[in-house]
């Protein structure tokens, strides 16, 4: 039997509402805590909704309490959900030895090696679990359902709405790992996650992905914003990989360089309106990822 | 010789530039640290500034990351100002005791008794120390300068505004504590700071300031908003005795009461860019505090 979540803390918020839940996992075989900020909106009826993958290190609370989102989704009238970035709790060998694997870093899969593939399953538990869950319980129209991410929230989100067409009918993405075959993080993480380089790994690769689509899967567009002073651009992130591969499958992508700007929150909160009316725009004209 | 602040960490931020900084501070006698937001505007002439005094428990830090004021104060073209709330690193015995006392809540004020006496000078800091220091560094027009804080920063933007005539043009407040002589946050740390009950204590409490006032020191106004779901609201805030001390003086005050908000950060992401809009009118105008 599904458990419903728990309500950790609630916070009014431009005239809808923050919340902090947790939840006992099937899927991950432990408790998961999330965030939802709900719009006034969603007061007179369901509303589209916004899930947000964050970043190494980060958790269930970093997007809500840094991006300064909730203001733009009140206005638009979008839910936001959030959700943690690993198991935490399964005290796995090894799984807090370093910040860029284990705990906090989840990287958005269902994990195939031991000891990992019995907790670290965030892609069938945010697939399987929690996003039918929120259907039930909250008003959310899961037919105006967008994805985005930072960093490596930003593989998640391009490598999940490429992986589970029609889910995710908007997508963009902050700094995101773009090509993470070809990264030390993504290397890392998929050895131990997924064994020996092959197939697994090329099917959690947003640019190994995107070069076998047969057709653009986001006819309307992908935004992803990526700052030029961020440390981690030259080596970790590849957007250059990934627009390639679009361009070869023809999908239609925005990507915007910004002089100055970093990795962390303080370049998100500078562009996270775009991202929202991005999603906007596309959620309200109902595009449909696979039509 | 001042010395002057050493720069820990920057980020690029809507246009403009986040700053973390660190100085010797020789009116505390220990490093300090303090944030700094800079519009895009201040690239090419000077701009009015605000500077946010933070509540119990918080740090410099606090205000930039979870506010959401940048983006406003980008578009306005003001700075933000953010102090931390207390010295740090004094070892004074029983500092660290209790989280509404010591360190993380320096109320704002000089303290007369010992062992308080040495370091938490947070007044004489930021008003011999601290503004004057940036107004040389920086292209800020001190001139145009407002004052805002939240709970204990809300008590001490009410209090330092009114102590010190004509040098913060606007003033607004998140959740104050108006009231400190009538709670038991204020009552605890003027007892500990500045001994018995006394002048001392009402030299440094915004109502009774307030009730003393020989014309209205703000005659553009002052803003509070309030949440009514702030779980302090009934014992320690007291915007009613504030609220009746603007109305003796003939103050203009516009206390907002807010259904369903608490006392967070959430609370003040919601209604910052209101507070934002209401200093820009008044530094715009160039209202003197004390004409």
């Amino acid at each position: 039997m599904r458990h419903l979540p728990k309500v950790l803390a609630e916070h009014r918020c431009f005239g809808g509402m923050q919340r902090f839940l947790e939840h006992d996992s099937h899927e991950i075989g432990l408790p998961m805590r999330f965030s939802i900020f709900l719009p006034p909106q969603a007061a007179i009826g369901k509303v589209p909704a916004l899930m947000y993958l964050a970043g190494l290190t980060c958790n269930e609370e970093t997007f809500m309490a840094k991006a300064g989102a909730q203001r733009m989704a009140a206005e638009l009238g979008i839910a936001l959900i959030a959700p943690d970035t690993s198991p935490r709790g399964a005290h796995a060998p090894g799984e807090a030895e370093s910040w860029d694997f284990g705990v906090g870093a989840g990287f958005y899969l269902d994990a195939t090696e031991a000891p990992w593939s019995k907790h670290w399953r965030m892609e069938s538990y945010l697939l399987k679990e929690l996003l039918p869950l929120l259907g039930e319980c909250l008003p959310l129209d899961m037919q105006r359902l967008g994805l985005f991410g930072h960093s490596m929230g930003g593989h998640g989100a391009l490598t999940l709405a490429q992986r589970h067409p029609g889910v995710f009918k908007s997508l963009s993405a902050f700094a995101p790992i773009c090509a993470p075959m070809q990264c030390r993080w993504g290397q890392k993480a998929f050895a131990r996650y997924l064994g020996a380089e092959g197939p697994r790994w090329r099917a959690h690769d947003a640019t190994a992905l995107m070069l076998k689509q047969p057709v653009a899967p986001f006819p309307k567009g992908i935004l992803i914003d990526q700052g030029l002073q961020d440390k981690f651009l030259a080596d970790q992130l590849h957007p250059e990989l990934f627009w390639a591969a679009c361009g070869a499958v023809g999908q239609p992508l925005s990507l915007r360089r910004h002089a100055g700007y970093d990795h962390g929150y303080h370049f998100i909160q500078s562009f996270v309106d775009d991202h929202l009316r991005h999603h906007a725009r596309a959620l309200s004209m109902g595009v449909s990822a696979n039509p």
